[in-house]
């Protein structure tokens, strides 16, 4: 079934305890469809600016596999003459639990955002990566028959744009953040409290992410707890957040269902494509994999969890 | 089977967001009792001052129920005339994650250890908490046919009696230490790969605690992760890791197994028998509670995991 996302693409610069890595591709909705297209088809809508390097390009253009990987269809992705694209710089220390922030240069994300092409409107799975929560509305609003429609966030909205992110809240499925921002959306420190609250703001799930600790799911009737997969091999967790968004939402849009079965079923596949994208800098840990592998590992990890 | 535990034995303070308790009982070794015993009859070793109230020793004594729970046997409670009993005043804020230290009164935990009685030197499960390596492998020395001899360690002797602590661990066959110990005594960041260090140094089975985050064991063979119960309901984090190798160690002594399915059983009793201890201050969450809401929780909890 058809899957779209929309989210920053950009150029990212990382240092690790592991290692740096400079001008590589990145962006939430990059990981987003990398990951996701294991499972399905991928529409990506996005804008970049003019200096967006024409390698980066084929490295979307070229995703399907004869293995099976599905493509990312480009349709959507604007590249938007006289306009930089967004970059990113960070760093990680210790755990690597937290990046920190060391250069943002928004460019292009800080102009008009992109338009859903015409022939991607009628999207059913849906997912808005982390971006102005006007923006993520308007864009819900140019959909003509979503199915599940999912967001991310941050903490910059829930500070900043507030009421518009209640707005486009109220206007989702599910919602996706980590558990700090849950915590701060709901002021409330108990996590699954926080879901609760956040249930009550409008989405049917609240999918809380806790990067090394796993991530848990509440919906009206059922709570979901996963450990992360407890990979030894870490070197680079940008992206882990929307490699396990693209993992989840292109297992359920591979089986065109969005009942809790199926949803936890899929946040066992988000668990374990997020570990792959973390075992290498930017997208070479999600680029050198197939479908089956990620089929063994969601094996391997079914058997680390408690016997039933 | 007859499960040892040797620990301490103290009075508590503990201010949390939820509320305050002054002077309550507390103690590694008594919530590891409490939750032992449910799934199997204690033997508690520890010593006490003569302020020890006897509420508190009753509280103990009485702790076997018509509808199950085991009894704990006080024939290595030693009150020692002249001294004072372990008093730990501590406090919680935020997530509660963190116990935050006011104010230790060692008393009579900084003078001799206890002995093990002659009737107890034969028990096939032991655990020993938290206390100096040194008074760890003392009562090792002193058990005649130990099957699985489990112990616990803090940061303060990973830093100031290393040498006497990898003399310990060499010794036993479990280890049970948190997140940030098991970083501190490899030397490593990451948790699997930690884990695998500290097997290196002796033990068959490493157990990491996560705190809300879970628990994660090492083993020669297998990995194994999970998720915390998510409880809205956390009053008081004190003796929660207690707790859980009390739940833990209860279900293996109680199938008088050692064997790779049973503990993974067992971390789940752990699990599930420290989310009722968190539930209330002090030893409440334990006291109130029979086994068959500690299977129900464990089933609800089971129910909570990715299907397989």
């Amino acid at each position: 079934m058809s899957l779209l996302v929309t989210g920053s693409i950009g150029i990212d610069t990382v240092q690790t305890p592991h290692g740096n890595v400079a001008d590589v591709p990145g962006g939430s909705a990059v990981y987003f469809a990398f990951a996701a297209s294991f499972y399905t088809p991928v529409r990506l809508v996005g804008v970049v600016g003019a200096d967006f390097p024409v390698e980066f390009r084929n490295i979307l253009a070229e995703r399907a596999s004869p293995a099976g990987r599905h493509g990312i269809d480009l349709t959507g992705l604007e590249t938007r003459a006289g306009s930089n694209t967004f970059r990113w710089t960070g760093k990680y220390v210790g755990d690597m639990n937290q990046a920190e922030t060391l250069k943002v240069q928004l460019n292009v994300l800080g102009e008009l955002g992109p338009k859903i092409p015409d022939v991607f409107r009628d999207s059913q799975y849906v997912f808005l990566a982390n971006t102005h929560p006007d923006l993520q509305r308007d864009l819900i609003g140019q959909l003509t028959k979503p199915k599940l429609v999912v967001c991310d966030t941050m903490n910059l909205w829930i500070e900043t744009a507030r009421e518009s992110l209640l707005q486009t809240i109220a206007k989702v499925d599910g919602l996706v953040l980590n558990d700090g921002e849950a915590r701060m959306l709901a002021g409330e420190q108990n996590l699954i409290t926080a879901g609760k609250k956040i249930m009550q703001m409008g989405p049917r799930v609240v999918i809380i992410k806790k990067g090394e600790h796993g991530a848990m799911m509440v919906s009206k009737d059922h709570v979901c707890v996963l450990p992360a997969y407890p990979t030894e091999n870490v070197k680079d967790p940008t992206g882990a957040g929307d490699s396990f968004a693209g993992g989840m939402m292109g297992y359920m849009a591979e089986q065109d269902s969005t009942d809790g079965a199926t949803l936890r079923a899929a946040m066992v596949r988000g668990t374990v494509t997020a570990s792959f994208a973390i075992e290498d800098f930017t997208l070479d840990g999600l680029r050198n994999i197939e479908r089956p592998q990620v089929e063994e590992r969601a094996a391997e990890y079914m058997n680390m969890l408690p016997p039933r």
